[in-house]
């Protein structure tokens, strides 16, 4: 009674930083991603944090990055 | 025992998206909630997403958008 | 596949205000949806806030309120 | 500063019923928007509840659909 | 201090679809799982979502696996 | 300054199972909280999860039920 | 290595209806505890909802009471 | 590329009681707040309990307190 | 259409106290619920609080515990 | 219409730390609050986190700590 | 049983705001929290708002902001 | 308009178990994720449960264990 399958994705989560910026946190982890994943189609904002150094501020955001699993 | 009303809001949702960033995402979202309502005055974030596209990435974001309700 | 269809229901979002408290705000939230919704059934209470002004405290309810579609 | 706008989304939140069971419940609010409303292209489910009745259960489950707003 | 370390289990984020509804769409998603994981041993649902096509409801379904660690 | 009591409700956390999938794991608890209990009007789905078994899957569901109290 | 225990308490849910607001319907569910429940010594709002009725709203709150339990 | 900043706020967490209900309640803990802080501005509900004592229910509700920082 | 049901499991929500800490309030609410109910077999940490006594923190552990229902 | 008010409470969020367990460091934020507080007399645990470095875990545990104010 | 203390941090709760965006209304809200407390080392996002002004946007970000308590 | 990225720490979800405790399931998990990974730096506790067996209460506790990605 299982039908044929649709498409199966994955989600990895990940934390990225940047001195500038939360939009720019996400472009670093998205690009480290695709480094060693394929098929990267979208991410989901969980948390956004920061620390405080003495440069300044790190923005750090975690996000839930979903790819599609090939066959 | 019902005293006189004061204003009733409502608030609408709406997904505003970017290629920029979610700064943009919020100015895409609130203009056109104003093209159509009258007396927009607050918004509040809940959930922020993202598609990855060939041509980069879409920031998206979802907006509860309040507005006063006339009499 | 497809079995016939009970009824639908929508809800929408208002928030109430009053300056004696929360079941009055309610009340101002629910007398201004009946006046352009029809079989208003139920709602449920999301947020609670407030404001203070010069002239005291103006409670603030956040409602989603919940009505039948009509066919 | 402000970049041309991508397309902007509303979500509406129904209530779908059903004898039958959740997936069932889900097409027939998905339907019903599809009535009214133009683009519809996703839903989240945001609770999911039931009523006993003589007849057996009646499920019932809250959705939130999105659709693309036109210009 | 440490006592003899029971088992270790890791969780994995898959995300199931099917045309047909839930139950459905987890049995892809299981499935999918065993074909890398030994020691599959239960799931958690953490979101329900879908996305509406031309040929109509795709029912998604983001589950968290757990899976016993060996040695 | 009490004013005449309404219907007092009761609600129990039980845990339905089922091979087939969600709606007949809760058709099995419901049925099973008739067993004890008078008055069963509705229930909330809490919490979905599964266990694999060597003869499939196990669905597993956390309602909380909701009965009305006599006297 | 267990120590001799302190007092252990339970949780029941209740919901409380009034005619009249929250703090009515709470008086009515606890009052309903203590006819048969001993040591009820405190109570946890969890959710406010309410049913729009012809004879005006139908305030309902959904409380954890909890009690010692004796020996 | 710092931009002259806006107003700054603060938030603090106070629970007031009351014999009598919450909004009264609410107010106990506003007006306290008032006596030792300036530029209240609004507040927000968290968490609604009480006590059950000989005397009665006491009403607890718990609140964040919004203010406006000077300079 | 409904299929024979697997076993009904109840949760049942207790306190454990201890002078101690968490590990040894939740033995001892264990051990009460195994008093008064048989075929306990789980429990999921809902909240962890504390009172500060003159003799010191007595650590307060709210557990929803598992149970299956028999015939 | 305002009654004499009961008392009002304070809440303050803390993070102890330890590298035995969250018990101690429970004690220890509750012991740096009563060097500055008085009246201190219960606490919610909010958040467990921990850092690994090169002696081992430091445990951190988030603490909303409650005292009664005075006059 | 007591081991010596580690570190213990306290949060407070400031909101931000700019005309900009968030990012900058984060660094408002560090800046002015550096003008009275020593030790700042980190934050935590939670909530963002906005109000809409005859001038444009004003993004408001509420901040948990964790500082190292001295002695 | 990308800055140079910083570093990039990636979460994996254990679940440690002990018969002893939960800071003692943390530290199982702990060394557990430092056998195959590097970089281990921090942990966020998600969830604590726990079964009960004829030997006694297994604790059960899933960490989001966080490290740092290399190039």
């Amino acid at each position: 009674m299982t039908h044929p399958a649709g498409t199966i994705y994955r989600k990895t989560e990940l934390v990225g930083t940047s001195a500038t910026g939360y939009d720019d946190a996400i472009r670093h982890a998205v690009e480290r991603a695709q480094k060693t994943l394929r098929n990267v189609q979208w991410f989901e904002v969980k948390e956004q944090r920061g620390r405080i150094t003495s440069g300044g501020i790190e923005y750090q955001v975690t996000l839930d990055i979903g790819f599609a699993l090939e066959g």
